[in-house]
């Protein structure tokens, strides 16, 4: 085998443990599910399953990298045509909608593990602070690569808080029993016009200097 | 035994169980804690447990219904006396932390059973509904006892955003690893006043119309 072959290959292995592993979370439940039954079921050997992932938290954060470059990808359109701040916004959530959408059984059973404070699945971890990062970085191409004009203090922390946003949709969703997830769509579609008018408003002098106190709130109670 | 004599002793054995409960839910977890554990511990016989309580679901309401209870009478003082809505709001909140700071370590091990969607415990669910209500009650005194003059449409729906903020404070509080949970003190101290000018804003020309669009989206969006 040539090198290149060994790396589709230990891809492909990559690929098959992680695809496994959602099914059987998803049938079995995830603390139910062994490394040594995703192993079986992928047809690897456990030690093979080890060598790719260490453990459980770890094919969950490779879901979580998974469902991050699909959001990726399914922004690229938008982001790289649309130059208004809405449209941008509006057709990021929506896609990161679309991506979770399939996942949404899996997510009802699985949002337990993640919610807990100490866990490295919690979005707020320590653990979780690259795949964090990664997503507030869409956001931040949302806001830079449009043509809106706000306060430079407020620009810098604006990615973060609308990642928040898009986390308090998340967790509406989580709850959403409507079919399609056709209430998490309505969400988006109805708050994105009121976020937009909310961060243009940032401007006014009334209102900039509630703008900037958020500011100073939110660097302070950052950790 | 007198009637009322029974009704003393049983409401003090009713709350021997719900401490005792409390106390080995901390100290072993809550799955791993029996119903059989917790009467044995009482120092009950299991079917007396089972006459009070149920499931440990059950259990976990009565320590719900109790926190608001001890909420509600840490608030009476400034519900009763001051009028301004920042300082009420402020007051409420302080006492709101303040009665769950002593499970802050219970907290952080039981949150992950309260986040599932499907759980009772879910504070977003149907059986948590009186829960809520009466959560929600106590934002609408700090509301209609204020001297604050906001839209009729808006006023209606502020006490259940108050209570969402307040979720927003306590999933911050979750996670707090401050000493004395400070940070989220710091938390409620700095966004009051900013929650308050918001809501005065909400009278200005140019952002009564975001506060009616909001108003239309919760009921569009809610359950």
């Amino acid at each position: 085998m040539t090198e290149e072959t060994k790396a589709v290959k230990s891809e492909q292995t990559r690929a098959l443990i992680v695809e496994t592993a959602l099914r059987l979370f998803r049938e079995r439940g995830y603390e139910a599910t062994t490394m040594r039954a995703i192993a079986k079921e992928a047809g690897v050997s456990v030690g093979n399953a080890y060598y790719y992932f260490g453990s459980k938290e770890e094919l969950i954060q490779a879901y979580y990298d998974e469902l991050q470059d699909e959001h990726l990808k399914a922004c690229e359109a938008v982001l790289a045509t649309e130059r208004d701040f809405a449209p941008r916004l509006l057709g990021v959530l929506k896609a990161r909608v679309d991506t979770m959408v399939p996942y949404h059984a899996f997510a009802g059973k699985f949002f337990k593990f993640a919610a807990e404070p100490t866990s490295p699945l919690n979005p707020f971890s320590a653990e979780s602070g690259p795949a964090r990062d990664s997503a507030v970085a869409i956001y931040r191409q949302v806001v830079d690569g449009s043509t809106l004009k706000i306060d430079p203090e407020f620009r810098a922390e604006l990615p973060e808080l609308l990642w928040l946003y898009s986390m308090g949709i998340v967790l509406y969703w989580v709850h959403d029993g409507s079919p399609g997830c056709r209430k998490t769509y309505l969400l988006v579609e109805r708050t994105v016009p009121l976020v937009n008018r909310m961060v243009s408003m940032s401007r006014l002098p009334g209102f900039k200097s509630v703008t900037r106190e958020l500011v100073s709130i939110i660097r302070d109670v950052r950790d």
